[in-house]
């Protein structure tokens, strides 16, 4: 896949020696010379990390320069000591880049309950702004430099043509299971040099984080930090989109963001299924999303899936706990096609060639049908395999 | 233990033919021959089998002959022919001992989605209602034709004066998680020779339940069958229990109940730790067993227990998407009384012997307090190992 880089943005990713594996890139910079509009959206955790304090006070913004986020540590659960770190970080990559502190972004990933170093921080974003670069390979390393037990980049891109002029949307994330050992968050850098006005920013990213990022997880343990920003330079164009113009716009950052959503629980820690749950036939959205969410969550039906069983009753019984009024003998049920449950009861099917089909492929698709309504929702997850569970268990301290 | 059987029952346990290990029991009976009080307490699960929708409908009752209980088949998710099914078992268990139907309960656990065999029950319930006996032995009939994937039976007893009458109670319950491969539920019958009124026996029994079940987890997947049935035959004593004396009964039943819940995540599918969780400094109790639930429910503190990992920053940041406020300063955390966090910031502990007393005991004890008020839960759940994902996922069509 070629990358094409939005205009007006540069990018570094360093290894500043927070992460212990010598030279794995742990901080990255993007910086933005002449200023995005930035918006954000962030982890609805009452337990959130000192970044997300500041960031949440910076956005939506009409200047923003740069943007530092280091690896490897969280700089969650550590008080004040670590809201004045999150804003220090703001002022190294600040003044790494000549701009100032409150024009500045922080986000980080790891380690819960340490302190990080400022040491190391304020000598990566100085070595870090030396090597600012505009092309695939700084973009690339800017990607690698906000992993964590990740096993590559998650990145993806956009162009569409407005009025003329070329746009670009490319955009970075992390994310192996909402959380690994001891390290949490999902994090997610978008940028675009289209123009936007900050309230528009706002509004494209929230729904597109609505469809994408809030209709994943992993194994439903939200995290202290997780952050998704979305930065436009501009540069392509200066007249913020509008109209029809912002419309594409948006359905390009919806699809990006999907396509990047996706990634996360398909490298879920250990998964060997990316399972697609479609939940349909509801009266709102948010209960299509609270039963998907439900049975996305529930470890009886990971381990069936990671097992290639097509155990119908753990994924119809997880939806009937999920707290949302319907009629249970409405329901429909299909996995991979096959369908296994209908209008409420069991259907006749070869057990044998619905586990085949899951055992054979990586996506594995249920479709849960409801007669409430239209409304509907996709929704991505992983299974559970055992290899989770070693890794999630043999740390040890 | 030596149990004391509660006067006015008969127990029975036998090999009915539902499950396929010859001889192991799979039907029970339970009969009062001079008739119980009843109440019960079940799955609020809306995808809820045919036994549950029957014994709704019949308790409180003032006349409560006989139940009939089954392993191996859940008749959940079998349609209106379940039903029926449920009907005529409570007919044949019924007839077996010479009372009417709707004086008879029904209980079922095992697969979902398939008919159970009228025939096998016909049978077993006569041969069973042959059986029926007095004593420990026949109790401990009874308590095994209860259950599913549990390593042994799970039972209780408490004798308590009242008035100068020794008054009986005795409970049996199955469960190894909430569900094992395709197997759903907690089912549990306790019985007492103590007199109550259908409106005292419901009151006492929900209390109870509320204390003990509704605090327990193993992957937080509710079942579509849970069942909890309290029969007094009030043939220790023919007035019904009030004032002081009822509450002396509830206290007991209480106590029994708990013992009973907790052997339930305690023998967890492949579980190595029971963990208990003392959620406390809560505004209500309702706060506390939500937050109290979410970490219950969370794979990586199960999975952090199982390794040892005295990662508390798993614990409280599921306490931050619990859905509850509270002031993350003011939290406080401990397992097996070392303290790891105090007022929302981390404190210097020994890992190592922390890691080393939660791996040398059976029983891991985290004691969570906010600072939001007075109200506080206990709370039970196993940890997550290896073996629970393979009995779960290896399971095979």
């Amino acid at each position: 896949m070629s990358l094409k880089i939005p205009l007006g943005f540069r990018f570094a990713g360093v290894h500043a020696g927070i992460k212990k594996v010598p030279g794995k890139e742990d901080l990255t910079l993007v910086h933005c010379p002449g200023g995005a509009v930035a918006a954000g959206t962030y982890t609805t955790n009452l337990v959130h990390a000192a970044p997300v304090v500041v960031d949440r006070a910076r956005t939506p913004s009409s200047d923003i320069r740069v943007v530092i986020v280091n690896s490897g540590n969280a700089n969650a659960c550590t008080g004040e000591r670590g809201l004045a770190d999150a804003r220090k970080m703001t002022q190294l990559a600040a003044e790494a880049v000549g701009a100032k502190e409150n024009h500045a972004l922080v986000m980080s990933t790891g380690v819960i309950g340490q302190f990080l170093s400022m040491d190391k921080i304020a000598t990566g974003a100085a070595v870090a702004a030396k090597q600012l670069g505009t092309d695939e390979a700084a973009f690339l390393a800017a990607a690698r430099g906000i992993l964590t037990t990740d096993k590559g980049v998650k990145v993806a891109g956009r162009t569409l043509e407005i009025g003329g002029a070329a746009i670009r949307i490319a955009g970075m994330c992390k994310g192996a299971g909402m959380i690994g050992p001891k390290m949490a968050t999902m994090l997610c850098v978008v940028t675009t040099d289209a123009a936007l006005t900050p309230e528009s920013a706002q509004t494209a990213l929230s729904a597109a984080v609505d469809d994408s990022f809030n209709c994943i997880s992993v194994e439903g343990h939200m995290s202290t930090n997780d952050t998704v920003l979305l930065l436009a330079s501009g540069a392509a164009k200066k007249e913020p989109l509008s109209g029809k113009d912002f419309g594409a716009f948006r359905v390009a950052l919806n699809e990006l963001c999907v396509e990047l959503a996706r990634q996360i629980p398909d490298d879920g820690e250990g998964a060997s299924h990316l399972i697609t749950l479609e939940v349909g036939g509801c009266k709102s959205r948010d209960d299509a999303r609270t039963i998907a969410q439900t049975i996305a969550d529930s470890a009886l039906v990971k381990t069936a899936i990671a097992g290639g069983d097509p155990n119908w009753g753990r994924i119809v019984s997880a939806a009937g706990y999920a707290g949302v009024r319907f009629d249970p003998s409405g329901v429909d049920l299909s996995i991979n096609g096959h369908s296994l449950y209908e209008r409420g009861a069991p259907v006749a099917f070869d057990a044998k060639s619905v586990s085949t089909s899951i055992k054979a492929n990586r996506e594995t698709k249920v479709v849960l049908t409801l007669c409430e309504g239209s409304e509907a929702i996709r929704f991505w997850t992983s299974d559970l395999n055992v290899e989770y569970v070693r890794f999630n268990a043999d740390y040890t301290t």
